[in-house]
C-alpha cells in the first residue's frame, strides 16, 4: 500500500471524528422556565470541551501528516500501529461528550475528566509507538537519511507530549476544571507557531 | 505540508458537516392525533434552515477552494487559521438545529436566531482572517504575483460578507424569521453566477 | 476549480450520506416482553428501506461519476447545480428513516412513502438539470465532441429515471409498500449490468 | 471509472463507518445512585465491541485495498459487488451497537451475538464474491498475470475468513461472550504481521 493511500484513509477518519465532535453539543430541549440564553450559557462546558478537543485533534492531524510524509514506503506494522492510533482518535467524540456532560455535576466529574485526559494520553502513547517504530526500528523507510541522534530527539519530543496528559489525569482528582485547562493549554502550546515550527523542522 | 493535503482534509470536514445538517431534521415520532402531513409541515423551519445552511456551507466550500488554490505553498499560520475556520464550520449543524428547533416558539427564538447568524459571522471572520494572512502578510506564497491594490480589493470583498451576518444578528431581536431570510438571501446572492463569478475572477 | 476537486467533494458527501443511512436502523431498546428476534423482525421495514436507499445512492454515485468524468472543465453553474443535487442526496437518510418508521403504521404511511419517493424524484430532477446544462447548454466543456442527437438521447435517458419515481409518489396513496417496491425495482434495474452498461456507453 | 475513484469512494465509506462505531458507546446519563466509574465499567461491552469492530473494519480496509490495487481496470460487476460489500460494512455500527447493548442482558444476548457475527459473515461473503469475480472470472483486469493455481489459492484464503464467523454465529447460542471473543480472535489473527503478510504476498 502506498503512503498516499494510508494518509487519505487516516485523513478521512480524522476529518469525520473532528466533525462529529459538534454532535455532543446538543440543543437544549426543555427550558424549565428559564430563557434559552440561560440554557445555552449553562451548556458552556460543551463549547469549552469542543474547542479543546477540536484543536487537539487538529494538531494531531498536522503532526500525523508530518510523520507520515517522512516515509517513502510503509510496512505492515505501520498499518496496524496507525490503525490503533485512529482507534484512539475516533473515541475522542465520546470522551469529549463525557467530560462536557459531567463537568460541574456533583457526582462523576473527576472520573469524567480523568477518562478524558486518559484518552488523550492513550492517543499520545499510540502516536509515540508509531513514531518509535518508524524512527528507530524502520528508519530505512524514511524518505531521507536522518542521523540516529536526531531521530531520537524527534521521538523524545513526540513522547514528551504524553507527560502533561498524565499530569492532567492526576489533576482530575483535584479539579476536573484543571484537567480541561491543562488539555487546552497543551493544545494551544502545540498550536503556537514557535512550538509547532520546531516540531516541523525536526 | 502540501496545498493538496490541506485542501483534501478541509474538503473532508466540510463534506461531513454539510451532510450532517440533515440529521437535525428528525422524523416526527408521535403524531398527537394529527396526520403525518400536518406534523411534517409543522417542521418547516427545519427544512428552511437545512436549505439555508447547506447553501451557505456549499458557497463557503467554493470560496475556500478558490482561496486555497491561489497558494503554491502553505505556512504554519495558514494551517492554524484554516483549523479555526473548520472549527466554525463544523459547529453549523448545531446552530442549524438550534434555530430550526426554536423558530416560532414563544421563548428563545430571538436568541436562537442571533446564535445562528452569529455562527455564520464567526465563520466569516475566520475566513477573513485566513484571507488577510494569505493576501496581505504572506503574498509570496501565492501562485501568481497579484498587485497589492487588487489583493486589498479581494480581501475587502471577502470581509464584506460578514456585514450582512452582523445585521442578521441584530435583526434577530426584531424577528427571528427575518434573520433566517437575510441568511438565505446572502447565500442566494453569493450563489448567483454574476456575484460568484466576480468573486472568482478576483 | 478542477473537475477532480468537484468529484472528490461530491464523493465525500455521497459517501457520508450513504453510510449515515444505517443510523436510522436503531437498536430496539425495550422488548416489551417479546424476544429480541421478534423485535428485530418487526423492524424489517428499516432493513428494506436501507437496502433500497443504499442501492439507489450507490447507483447515483456511479452515474454522477460517469457524467462528471465526461467534463474537461467546469463552470459556475455546474458547481451550483451539483450543490443542489448533493442537497437532495444528503436528505435521503431522513427520507429513509421516515418511510421505515411509518411503513405499516395505521397513520401516516402513505404520506411517508410519498415523501420518500418524492425525495428520489427531486434527486432525479436535480440530476437531470445538471445533465441538461452539461449536455445541451455547455457541450463545449465535454472532454470529447458528442453529436447533438446522441447528447439528447443521453439526456432523455437520464430524465426518464424520474418517471417511475413520479409513479411511486402516486402509488403511495394506493399502498406504501408498493412505493418501496417500485423504488427497489428501479434501483435493481439500473444496477443490472445490461441497463447500466447502456447508460455508460452513452 | 478508474480504479482510483472506486478506491477513494470505498475508503470514504469505510472511514465514516469505522468512525461512527464510537457513537454507540454513549455517555451514561443517569447514575441511579452509583458512581460514574461504576456506570462506565458497566458499559464494558460497548468498549469491547468497539475494539473488535474497529479492528475488523480496519483489517477489511487493508484487504480491500490489497485486492483493488491488483486491478488495472474495473467493470460494471466490480462496481456493483463492491457496492454490496460497502452495504455490509456500513451496517456494522448498527450490529456493534446491538451486541454491545444486549451482551449480559437476560433476554436477547444470543440473538444479538448471532446477528453481529452474521453481519461479519455477510461481509466476508460479499468480499469473497468480489474476490471471486476479479480472480477467476475477470483475471484479464489484473495488473499482472497471475497463474490460475495461485489465484485459486488467494481466493480460498479470502473465503476461509467466513468460516470462523459461521462458527461464531453457532456459538452465539452457547454463549454470546464466546461469539465476541471469536470475532476478536479473528481480527487479531489477521492483524498479526505473519498472517497478514501472507495475505499480502499472495
Amino acid at each position: 500500500m502506498g503512503v498516499g493511500r494510508l494518509e487519505a484513509f487516516s485523513d478521512g477518519v480524522i476529518a469525520v471524528a473532528i466533525t462529529l465532535l459538534a454532535l455532543q453539543i446538543g440543543v437544549p430541549d426543555h427550558l424549565h422556565g428559564h430563557s434559552l440564553a440561560h440554557a445555552l450559557l449553562a451548556n458552556w462546558s460543551h463549547y469549552a470541551a469542543y474547542v479543546v478537543s477540536f484543536t487537539t485533534i487538529g494538531i494531531i492531524w498536522i503532526n500525523h501528516h508530518a510523520m507520515i510524509s517522512r516515509l517513502k514506503r510503509i510496512d505492515q506494522s505501520i498499518l496496524l500501529l496507525n490503525l490503533v492510533l485512529l482507534m484512539t482518535i475516533a473515541v475522542l467524540p465520546f470522551a469529549t461528550d463525557l467530560i462536557a456532560t459531567y463537568l460541574g455535576r456533583p457526582t462523576g466529574q473527576s472520573t469524567a475528566a480523568a477518562v478524558y485526559a486518559g484518552c488523550f494520553m492513550l492517543m499520545g502513547v499510540a502516536f509515540g509507538a508509531l513514531n518509535r517504530h518508524i524512527l528507530i526500528r524502520r528508519a530505512e523507510l524514511l524518505e531521507e537519511r536522518v542521523p540516529l541522534a536526531e531521530r531520537r530527539q524527534i521521538l523524545r519530543r513526540a513522547i514528551a507530549g504524553t507527560i502533561p496528559y498524565l499530569a492532567a489525569v492526576g489533576l482530575a482528582f483535584v479539579s476536573a476544571y484543571l484537567t480541561l485547562i491543562v488539555c487546552g493549554v497543551v493544545a494551544v502550546y502545540y498550536a503556537l507557531p514557535a512550538a509547532s515550527r520546531r516540531a516541523f523542522v525536526d
